[in-house]
């Protein structure tokens, strides 16, 4: 059984007037943290702000990039070239070394924003890009990926084995698992849960390494992260639990060493 | 007399679709590009192409922050916060230095667009953030400003002397002056000259450090580089032209040691 | 004394999935709407809901039309042309005005957003772009403009007359005022007041024409309307306490006929 | 055999400082534009400018509403929802209308652009969507659609007709067809003809209502407009030599009554 683990969340994903309540509650609560870059959403004040407050918490920093699509939060899958995906990961993380060298940090890993993931998922040259560019702004940076890899983004997983990239698999406390090991969109079923039923959740999957899909099948993987959604309100309740019910199990929420 | 001159231009201002075309050719005959970075204009796949001509042509890389105004090309002049201009260089001038390192070059200088300038020329406040940014990025890059710096950017000049940020006074080969040391816009009285008679008169302020205005009077300062507009369709005519000129008055067109 | 009085409020300020929590409570006690047109807030979806919820509530719906310049929510002044005023204004405005009609609504005033105002306060060839504008979406439009205009944009007030554009004269609920006139910034003063409070002083300037400054004078003007800003958490408890004063004190809350 | 055809091109495709070049050649030449109304394309000004360039030269005016990504001049399919679909057709061609408004003028046509077509293409909802939207701005609209309509979007062809949106057929004078009827991407296998050429193949699709495609086969539909590509530095050689030939065999090049 695993002794430590990694929580992580999308955050910093204001814009401009925009702001996201919750950020520096989250903050508080998670050790991993990733920042949107400017694509999606997050500009530069938003960005130094997160930063900051991940110093502060002693939070590890990754970068968030998205699609350019800050109408739709990056959220519409869009074609895209291996060059454009390439460009625009350097373009952004880029931009976010920046921030977080002026903080006195180094970058610790990358999580593409989801639909800019689903854009690039049959295909190898678009993974090549997406991991050579990863590799190509820090060799050490990890990349977190929702697990399993293999049914995920299989495409991915093999390429950055091949090229060097470590990933991190990820398991979602708040969404629900197909027995394909899919993850279940909140549109199609939602995970109704209190919190405590989600830490518990959360709990067995670092215990037993498993979860029960939808259709009640158990999926399992090698858990690097557990991801929570950081814009919905619960969330501040929901990781409370998750860090009273993990810490009573014995196990440190504490960034991978 | 100056042995040796810098020549630099603003280049990497196509967005997407719209192709600057001269770029190249401006490419083969400037010592120093200011290259921008996504703001006023520029995109992540151009940042890279112009950054891969800069190094196959040994030109040094420089960055060009604008205002977040693509539809003004950042001409406009806008009121922005300390805080504002501080972020926007991070963020501009942080996704220029990956794009620079993923060729394994460093950043050389930081020219602000235009607008960008002058948005923040009366206010010693803004002035400090925009020294403290560069300085942030890295302590060794060049602040390329139109000269004469006391006349230009008084406030910017002795702020960056206080602390720490050399700044490199730009000669435009390209536009008038006014008696006070101001540049001309050519909306108001356009440098009429051919080629010829723009070389010369380059030579002649490399010569004798100084440049007749439009009123007769003569306007002299130290200067540290020729800016020449990328956006004229004579500009590859009259850097030719230039070129020729300063190699036969024996002055080698080259980058300051 | 008036006998009836409109209350107005900038809304449909969310733009994409930032969505503006207060937007349907605030239509149910206004009875003009000023909406964002898509450059400093707003997109076609948010603009869609906003004047569906405007038809529902009998609200008079108005364009709020702003600066290009989301990521500052059009707030910063900038150097505009008269030409660019202009166009940016009918584009803006064409577009609301088409989510107006296919409710079947036509456009009842327009409103410029706060620094697009502030960018033409001085030029009387941009005030008249603003009118022309204006007036060329459709003769009947009505301008919402803080009072008094004479002092807030005298040029535009001018112009305005001569040129045929009927001009309502704001009251703020919720800001100071200077003895000049002029509005006081929140950031300098802010008005420090229970919601029975500013109702009060609503209702003293509807029956009095006045307002007592923060130096101590007496600001006069005649008032068209009422404006409250949308974006602050006690809007809601301000207008509750506004209608029930006013009907009180015997002024029906109503569109001017 | 026609005695009169319509020629179409999509224009007004600058932005901001961004300037097409050749749109005044191009609008002497054919009888209907498709203007770019701000979201791949086009921003307030260039949108006047053009529709003030149709009106001079008596050319219908068209909108040709985009995907709202500028940086990849709205070419990159993108999931996008019924509902966006919709009101991003009401947002730009609302604006547009607009702008012929001002200038006395009514809206002709309809012709999405490219990947705005292509991101609608197997659904039945998103082609309502679209539908809806052209017949809401204004029931007269006319769509124009890449022929054979049955071939290329053949949802979008039942549902026009259910709905009662004309639809006219656009024949693609610069472009391969396969023997399906698909149009062939000039990636693929460009066009190698003359301008006379180009205009010879027009003819005989005019004078035979077929075009043989790059397999050998013959493609045949009911031509309503001839269609150009107005980016191509060859166009304005193309249309002069197409306008040459149509007139010798005595078709009238003239919006369709």
């Amino acid at each position: 059984m695993l002794q430590r683990i990694d929580i992580n969340a999308d955050i910093g994903e204001g814009f401009g007037n925009y702001v996201m309540p919750n950020d520096e509650g989250i903050m508080k609560l998670i050790t991993s943290a990733n920042i949107a870059c400017g694509y999606h959403a997050g500009d530069p004040l938003t960005m130094r702000k997160t930063v900051d407050l991940a110093k502060k918490y002693g939070v590890s920093v990754g970068a968030h990039p998205g699609l350019p699509d800050l109408m739709g939060f990056g959220r519409r899958v869009m074609e895209i070239s291996p060059d454009e995906i390439y460009h625009y990961i350097i373009y952004q993380v880029g931009a976010l070394k920046a921030f977080a060298e002026i903080d006195g940090l180094r970058l610790h890993h990358v999580k593409p924003h989801g639909a800019f993931f689903r854009s690039t998922k049959e295909n190898e040259e678009q993974a090549r890009a997406m991991v050579k560019a990863i590799l190509d702004i820090d060799r050490e940076l990890i990349l977190y990926c929702p697990g399993p890899v293999e049914v995920y983004h299989p495409t991915l997983g093999k390429v950055a084995d091949k090229m060097g990239l470590r990933i991190l698999q990820e398991f979602y406390a708040d969404l629900h698992y197909s027995s394909s090991g899919q993850l279940v969109s909140p549109k199609v079923q939602k995970l109704e849960a209190t919190s405590e039923g989600i830490a518990k959740r959360v709990l067995r999957f670092l215990e037993e390494g498993k979860v029960t899909s939808i259709e009640g099948a158990e999926v399992a993987f090698d858990v690097g992260t557990i991801c929570i959604h950081g814009d919905n309100p619960l969330t501040l309740d929901r990781l409370q639990s998750m860090r009273h019910v993990l810490r009573d199990a014995g196990i440190t929420v504490k960034l991978e060493p």
